[in-house]
């Protein structure tokens, strides 16, 4: 198979995969997701995408009924499902409140559903650069949970999309949060800088493991929050997500942007591609 | 058949209706969603709620491929394969933006998928009491769709149950907004008060009927923003929705509440099943 389904213990073909109608991810969103790399059929830095999976599944008052050990085999017998030839994958896996009549409330019989799948993606060009459209950010204050509650984000990536622009990059008012579907990461004068963790951003695993790599290599690395005017000045504007990894963008608003520090891009992507050991 | 569920086309036993998993609700909550109720066997203020259910289409940006005839008809046909012996339901519809693989884009494939389901129901006693819970309003601001992502009401739903209440109301910081599943009415000096439509409320069908009442009746009404205190001071509160109509409170937060002006509460009920023949 190509895309591989999965939903409660069945395995088909992705685009064939019927679930019930009353699984509460259905008609209240009323789930949980995350989403790993798979490189060489392995899924790659699992254990940090599993913790805050179960994490979101606490906050939302998910009561998981699996493993870390019993998540895992579970992908992996969704791997062997692919076509041999194909190495890497997208995985995406919701765990939703489960199955019951419409109410409101939490349902008597708390036994969650998983849903999951994987298609082929190779992680595409480093080198390309990527054009930013800004939006009023006016989600929830949840968004330090990575529910499936997504259509302020959908409607800001197709607002991107319109605009000739790859990722919308949401604004408090002043304050940028972060993109529609990945982090924001920008560079002024050497320094590394980032939204803090907090209810207006989704703890990207990303911007976690960018973190990480400028702590270990002496690159200075701030978590602050910062204005759109900042936005605009930095040396360098760029997004970062499990599967685009780390774009700088050369246009912001249709202005020119970014394009004063790629020695550091350049580095921060090596460090991350040999750390997670994509160059194989 | 109980519970008749329907999905494109499709007619099943509601707990056996099974969807696609790529539909765009599963994974996004990319959709809106309309509720009525069937009394004798017919949609009661199908007109209103199907108004306000193209609207959430509109401003979702979900091409809806039916007319108001088109969707009727579906309901009529669904309604049939209810058991003969019962006359009232809960009418659900919602209508995703499709089926597609998951990306935050629009599909390229504008073709929406509806899902939609009876269950029986009778108008509960309006002369029930019930308790209340405020909890803070963390809803995106786009509150005036009735979309399917609906996190905050679940949880805010479930804190009141919880607390041993039957709805929570919600404020942004001092503004009390609306239930978690029900408008917030509240009665002072003999005037009905209630948050004017803004994307901070959905607007209700129930809340709209009961001010056009109001008018109706030179009973005196007010469209305005009113803090917790004038909650908690108020003579009457009241919740209101579609299937609820118009219930009043007792408590708010553990503290005796309302019941100040019966008279006018009861008036209203009245005049809301005269009008809309729920007698019958």
């Amino acid at each position: 198979m190509k895309n591989v389904g999965y939903y409660n213990g069945e395995i088909a073909a992705l685009e064939e995969l019927k679930i019930p109608a009353l699984d509460r991810a259905v008609y209240f969103g009323d789930g949980v997701y995350d989403v790993a790399f798979i490189h060489n059929r392995k899924p790659v830095a699992l254990k940090d995408h599993l913790d805050r999976f179960f994490n979101s599944c606490k906050l939302l008052k998910i009561e998981i009924d699996k493993t870390y050990e019993e998540m895992e085999e579970i992908f992996n017998t969704i791997i062997e499902h692919a076509d041999k030839d194909e190495k890497d994958f997208i995985l995406y896996w919701q765990m939703s409140r489960g199955t019951a009549l419409r109410n409101h409330i939490f349902p008597e019989c708390k036994k969650p559903s998983l849903f999951a799948y994987i298609t082929p993606k190779k992680i595409g060009d480093q080198s390309k650069k990527v054009k930013l459209l800004t939006q009023e950010d006016n989600r929830f204050y949840l968004c330090n949970i990575k529910t499936i509650n997504l259509i302020p984000n959908v409607l800001a990536s197709e607002a991107a999309k319109q605009a000739g622009c790859d990722e919308a990059i949401l604004h408090r008012g002043d304050i940028v949060t972060e993109g529609s579907h990945t982090s924001t990461i920008i560079i002024k004068d050497g320094k590394v800088i980032t939204h803090p963790l907090s209810n207006l951003i989704l703890p990207s695993i990303t911007r976690k493991h960018v973190l990480e790599i400028c702590r270990e290599n002496n690159i200075p690395c701030e978590e602050r929050q910062f204005t759109l005017d900042e936005l605009f000045g930095a040396d360098e504007i760029m997004i970062a997500s499990t599967t685009t990894v780390l774009l700088a963008a050369d246009e912001i608003d249709g202005k020119k942007a970014g394009g004063k520090n790629p020695e550091l891009v350049k580095r921060l992507q090596t460090l991350y591609f040999e750390k997670y050991g994509l160059n194989a």
